[in-house]
This record gives structure tokens, sequence and C-alpha cells, in this order.
């Protein structure tokens, strides 16, 4: 039901199964599989690191964010928020 | 300084200028321009539509989720936020 | 089966559903809709209009592309191409 | 002047800076460093990987859908071109 958030454990389980599909392109690489194909490997690293990227942003907005707008203090983090957003969103 | 913010003017300014883009697109295919250069003006057009939607994800963080936040009752905005970047950030 | 190519008649139908979404964004804008269903009309403008990019990316490798490569000159062609695809996919 | 074409050399050196990138990452998330400086590398990973991709692309382009064209079998090529061009373009 909710899809973001994602704990330290989570994240960095993420992470490692992204370092091992990088290690696999580089051994499609190595060993001249079909581009088509490569680059379809290369898609869902892509689409796996920003997964994970959501989930940091998640997190940023349900602590950093949330407890700046509490006291009171939020326009700078949501200011540095859409900047993260729009370099996410790349652009 | 601060990029994002936009008022409602600016919006709507912003939308009739996308919308004058989407007719000269019209125009270039009618005179079968060269597709290079109708995709590069799509390219700018569709640049101008995601200032647009940053403009607006902005606008909703600013007021709607931060109220939220002030009244407690900022979980579901999260949530709801988070699935509007996702889906903003094309996936 | 084959869900790119789009001939003159189906990308001026398109572009021209595009505009009316566009006017559709400001009639939203205009009444103060909510951001998020704003931003979720925006997102589908947006679809359309890069679908209408990958009609245009296809013709232009189906006929300028291919026919360079026949005739030996594809080289400058392919570098065209790839520069467009970079631009298109957004970086 | 050409900037997608990259010999396997390059790609595999590219792919190794990448894994050093994810690395990278996971000892941020371990240290607990500040979200916003973990999106922005990973950020720069992602743009790390579709520049990859793009040399891919460009691979493809140059090899293998040029000798189809050139041997008149370039329909199925050019189809599958644009679905992968498409699918690296995020739709």
């Amino acid at each position: 039901m909710y899809g973001y958030a994602m704990k330290k454990k989570e994240l960095q389980d993420r992470l490692r199964r992204i370092e091992g599909q990088i290690r696999g392109l580089q051994r499609m690489v190595d060993e001249d599989q079909y581009c088509v194909d490569v680059i379809t490997q290369l898609n869902s690293a892509t689409a796996a690191l920003r997964a994970v990227g959501l989930g940091l942003l998640d997190e940023h907005v349900r602590h950093c964010v949330r407890e700046s707008i509490e006291k009171g203090e939020g326009d700078e983090k949501v200011e540095e928020l859409m900047s993260a957003v729009a370099r996410f969103a790349g652009r």
C-alpha cells in the first residue's frame, strides 16, 4: 500500500543487488553479448537505482522536511527538496 | 535564487506559451519540416511542461503538504506527494 | 505489434489532442483545482507528447537515417540521431 | 565532437567507475549521511549509467542496425531499436 519508504536495511540490500547488476553488465560487455540485451539489463539497473532514489526522497520528506516545517523553519528545506526533485526528475 | 515557485498568473502565461508551441509543432508537421528540427521543438515543449509540473509540485509542498504536517496529519499527504513525484519522474 | 510508426494524419490528430489537454490544464489552474489532479493531467500531456516524439524518431530512422546508410553516407546521420535520442531521453 | 561512441575498453572503465559509485552510496547510507547528499550522489551514478546506455545504443545503430539496412533487412532492427529507445527514454 505504501511503496516508497525504505528502512536502512532495505536500502543497503537494494544497493548491493544493484552493485551485482553493474558487475553483470561488465560481464555482458566482456562476453560481447547482444547490445539490446545489455541495454535491457542497464535499464533494469537504472530503474532499481531510481527506486532507491525515491526511497531516499521519501525518507527526506518524512523526516528532515517534516521536522523543519514543524519547527516553523520549512522554507529552506522545501526549496532544497524541490531542487533535489528537479535533479532527480532529470532537469 | 528560488526557481520553482510560480504564481497562478505565471502558470497561465507558461501554459499559453506551451499551447503556442504545440500549434507550432502542428505547423511544422504540416509543412513536412525536417524530423530532427520537429523533435528539437517537441523537446522544448516537453521541458516547458515539466517546468510547470515542478511549479505545481512546489506549490503543493508549500501549501497542502505543509498545512497537513502543521495539523499533524501529514502521513497521507506525504504518501500522495511521493506518488506524484514518482509519476512525474517517470516511473 | 509495431507501436511507434505514425502517419502524418495520426501525428496531427495526436498534436491536436495534446493542444486540447494544454487548454484543459489552463482551465484547471483557473478553477484552482487540486494540485495533484493538475499534475496528473500534466503528466498525461507529457506522456502524449513523448509518444509523438517516438513517432517522429521512428519516422526519422525509417527514412532519413536508412536512406543515408543505403547511400553509404550514414555516419553524420547516426551522429545526429544519437544526439536527438540523448536530448529526447533527457540528458 | 562525437560524444556517444565508446570502445569496449571505455565501456568497461565507465562501468567499473559506476560500481565504485554504488559502493560509495552503500557507505553513505551506512554512515547516515544527509539524504540530499546521498540523492545527489545517486543522480550522478544514474547519469553515468545513462551515458553508458547511449554508448551502447550508438554502437547498436552503428553496427547491427546499419548492417541490417545494408543487407535490405532493416525493418525488424528498426522496430527493435525504437523499442529499446522507448524503454531507455523511460516509457
